[in-house]
C-alpha cells in the first residue's frame, strides 16, 4: 500500500525550496548549446592541475593511513595552522580554539544557522543577499529582514532604523549577515570606514555579525587592493564577529574545504553541530589543500586569478556596453565573480528568462536574492567561468532577448494588452 | 568589551554534546602508547592504495574541469548509476529519483532528521543504538524512546507495546531507526523473518523505518552470508523505508561518500536539505569512488575485508576468553566491527575507563549508546583497526583494569565504603 509522505515532513521540510541557481542545472543538462552566466563557478582552466597531481601522487605513495581515515571534526591540524597563517595575513590573530574546517562555506553557514537560530528568530540580511545563505537560514526557520545597500555597501541608517523598529515590536535581532567583499550578487565592497562603524553598531546594539568572505583574494588591482578588503573581524576585540572563508574560489570548489573563525564558545558549539552533521570534512581533500598552501601553490595562484577574473569582467562590461548601451546599468565590480544588472524599468527578469533560454543564455533572476519580494527587474551575471569568447556570444544573446522583450512590451502596450507576456510561475525564481 | 555568547545560542545548541567516541581523540592525541578499541575505524592496511593512486593520477591527467568543480547536489550521475547497481544486487530495485549521494552516512542521518523531525516528535531507537544517529536526532530535538533487543535483534513485542503506550499518551511515532546488519554497537543481526514482520508492523502502525546499513558487506563467512543481510528495504513496496549505506567501511571513510535510497517525495526533500547544508559531496571523492566501483576495485576488496575482520574478531574473542574467562560476556558477532561486552554485575564501565586509560587502552562506555540511561556495565570494543598483536596487548591491559576494578570494589565492600571509586563526571559518558 502506498502512503502519503507529506504527513511525515517536518515544518522545515515543508518550507524547503530548490535553489534558484542550482535549478539552472536542469537547463544546462538539456544538452543544448547554452552559455551559462548563472552559477558562480570558478574557471576550471585556472585550476593548478599539475600541482594537484603531484601532491595527490605523493599522498597515495605515502600509504599514510590518516590520508583516507576518519579524522578530527575540527579539521586536520596542519591545515588549521595554515589557515591561522592566512588569517594572520588578513589581519586577524587566530588561535586553534577559534577555528573549524567546514565542508564548503555552505556548511559553515548552515552550522552558524543551527547554532544560533531558533524558529522565528530575527536576523538581518542585505538587500539583495547570497541565496545559499538565505536557504540555510530558511531551513532553520529564521525570520529574515532585509536592509538596503548603498554604493559602498549596507546602509547604516536603514540598518539602525530597522533594528529600532524591530525592538519597538519587541523583537530581538540575533545577527546581521554580510558579505563585505565583492558581494554575491551585487559585487559591492563595503567601505573601510563603514566596516568600523558596522562593528561599533553591532556592539552598541548587542548583535552578532556573520561575515562571509569567499571573494576577498579576488580583488582587481586596477581599482582595489589588500587595504580595501580588511575583514570586519580584524577589529573585533569582544568576540562579536563569526567569520567564514573558503578555498573554493582560490584552489577549487570540488574539494569542499572552507573554514570558520569564531569566538571559542561558539566555535565549540559549531564543532559539536558539525560532528553530528558529517563527522569531518574529507581527509584527502584537507591534505591536498594543506599541501597546496604549504608548497606555495595558493600564493602563486592569487595574482594569476586576479588578472584572469579582472579580464573577464572587462570583456563582459565592454560587451554589455556595446550590445545594450544605456538600457542596462550595473555597479562596476572591483573584484569577485559577478555583475549585478538592472534592466529597463518594468522589464521582468523572470519573464525575460524564457526568451534567454530560447536564445541559449542563462542567468539568475534578481528576485531570488531578495527576502522582501523585490528585484524583479534585476539579474545576476557571473563572468567567472565562461571563456572570453563565450562571454561575448552570451551577452549578444542576452541583448537579443532584451530587445525582443522590449518589443513585445511595446506591441502589447500599443494593443492595450498586458505589459508583457506572463512569466511561467515557478517556486522561487 | 567581551560578551556572553550563551545568550545567542539556539535551543538545539544548548543541548549539543560532544560525541563519546570522538572525545576519545583527545586521549589518543596525548602521545602516550594507547591501544584504541574506541572508534569504529576501518583498517588502513586494507585500503587499496595502488588502485586509488592510479585512479587519481588519471583523473588529474584528464584535466576535466568537472573533477574539481561544483556539481549536482544529488551526486555525480555515473556514481548514482553504480549505486543503483549495488542496490539491485542487494535486492532493491532503485530508480534515479530514489537516490542521493551524501557526505558520509552521518550526513544522511542528519538530513533524514531535518526532513522528518520537528522538536518534540517521537522516534523509536534500539537499546542500545548508534551514538552518531542519536546525536543527529538530538540536534533536531527529537524525543527518542528506546526498544530492547533480543538475540536476533529488536524485540517486536516490546516495540508494539511501546507504540501502543505512546498512542495512549496521544503521541505519534514518526519513525523507527534500526541497524539490521551487525549493529553498532552490539554486532547483532536482525533475523530474516523478523525483518519481514518489522515491515508489516511499520505498515500496520503507519510508521516509517530508517534502515542504516553500513556493515552489510562485512559478513563473516563462517556464520553469515548474502541471504542473512537482505535489506528490509528489499520488501518495501509502499515507500515505507528510508535506506542508508556507505563506502566508508568498504573503500575508505576519508572520502566521505555514502548514499540514501528513499521514496521519491522524501528524496526530493532530502536533496533540498542537502543543497542548503553543503551544496554537494566532494567532486574528486565521488569520481574516485565511482572509478573504484567501475574498475572492480570494490568487488575485489570485499572477500578480502570479510576475511580480515573475521580474523580480528577471532583474535579478540580468543584473547577475551583467555584473559577474562567467564567474567565478561558478549554476543558473538557474525560480521561488522564490534564486540559488545557486559562486565560483571555492578562494575561501572565509566569508572573503569580511568584505570584502562592509565593501563593504555580505551573503549567506549556502553551508556553512551542508551537513550534511557542504562548500560553502565557494558562497553563497546572495536576490533577493526588495531593489528592482531595490538588487539592481544590491548585485551591484556583491559584484563588488568578489570581485575583492579574488581579488587578495589572488594576492598571497599570489606571496609564498608562505597562500592567503587567515583568516576570523573563528564558531559555524556
Amino acid at each position: 500500500m502506498s502512503i502519503n509522505h507529506e504527513q511525515f515532513l517536518s515544518r522545515a521540510a515543508e518550507q524547503m525550496q530548490q535553489s534558484a541557481i542550482r535549478k539552472m542545472g536542469a537547463v544546462l543538462a538539456s544538452g543544448r548549446d547554452i552559455i551559462s552566466f548563472a552559477p558562480g563557478y570558478p574557471a576550471p582552466e585556472t585550476f593548478p592541475w599539475d600541482a594537484f597531481a603531484e601532491i595527490s601522487a605523493e599522498l597515495f605513495a605515502s600509504r599514510d593511513g590518516a590520508v583516507l581515515q576518519y579524522g578530527p571534526t575540527r579539521g586536520y591540524k596542519p591545515l588549521l595552522q595554515a589557515i591561522a597563517g592566512i588569517m594572520e595575513h588578513r589581519g586577524v590573530a587566530t588561535a586553534p580554539e577559534d577555528l573549524l574546517v567546514t565542508t564548503g562555506s555552505q556548511q559553515g553557514l548552515d552550522l552558524v544557522a543551527r547554532v544560533l537560530i531558533d524558529p522565528g528568530d530575527v536576523i538581518l540580511v542585505e538587500l539583495p543577499s547570497y541565496v545559499g545563505a538565505l536557504s540555510a537560514f530558511r531551513n532553520v526557520q529564521a525570520t529574515m529582514i532585509g536592509v538596503p545597500q548603498e554604493e559602498d555597501g549596507i546602509d547604516l541608517d536603514a540598518l539602525d532604523a530597522t533594528w529600532q523598529r524591530l525592538r519597538t515590536e519587541g523583537r530581538r535581532v540575533k545577527f546581521l549577515y554580510v558579505v563585505p567583499n565583492f558581494q554575491n550578487p551585487t559585487g559591492l565592497l563595503i567601505g573601510l570606514d563603514k566596516r568600523r562603524r558596522l562593528l561599533e553598531w553591532a556592539e552598541r546594539r548587542d548583535v552578532l555579525i556573520v561575515e562571509d568572505d569567499p571573494y576577498r583574494e579576488l580583488y582587481f588591482e586596477d581599482s582595489a587592493g589588500e587595504a580595501d578588503v580588511r575583514p570586519i573581524k580584524a577589529d573585533d576585540r569582544g568576540g562579536r564577529v563569526v567569520y567564514l572563508s573558503s578555498f573554493s574560489k582560490t584552489l577549487a570548489p570540488g574539494y569542499r574545504v572552507a573554514w570558520i573563525t569564531a569566538p571559542p564558545p561558539l566555535a565549540a558549539k559549531l564543532e559539536m553541530a558539525k560532528q553530528a552533521e558529517d563527522l569531518l570534512t574529507g581527509s584527502l581533500d584537507q591534505r591536498i589543500i594543506y599541501e597546496a598552501c604549504r608548497r606555495g601553490v595558493l600564493d602563486r595562484q592569487l595574482p594569476h586569478l586576479r588578472q584572469h577574473y579582472a579580464h573577464k569582467r572587462d570583456v563582459m562590461q565592454r560587451a554589455l556596453e556595446r550590445e545594450m548601451g544605456s538600457r542596462v546599468t550595473w555597479p562596476k565590480p572591483r573584484g569577485g565573480f559577478f555583475l549585478w544588472v538592472t534592466l529597463p524599468r518594468g522589464v521582468d527578469a523572470s519573464a525575460m528568462l524564457d526568451r534567454a533560454i530560447a536564445e541559449g543564455v542563462i542567468y539568475v533572476t534578481g528576485d531570488a536574492f531578495y527576502v522582501n519580494g523585490e528585484g524583479q527587474n534585476t539579474l545576476r551575471l557571473s563572468f567567472s567561468a565562461p571563456t572570453p569568447e563565450r562571454i561575448e556570444t552570451g551577452v549578444r544573446r542576452l541583448a537579443v532577448s532584451l530587445r525582443a522583450e522590449l518589443e513585445a512590451r511595446a506591441t502589447a502596450a500599443a494593443a492595450g494588452g498586458p505589459a508583457a507576456p506572463p512569466a511561467v510561475p515557478t517556486a522561487d525564481r
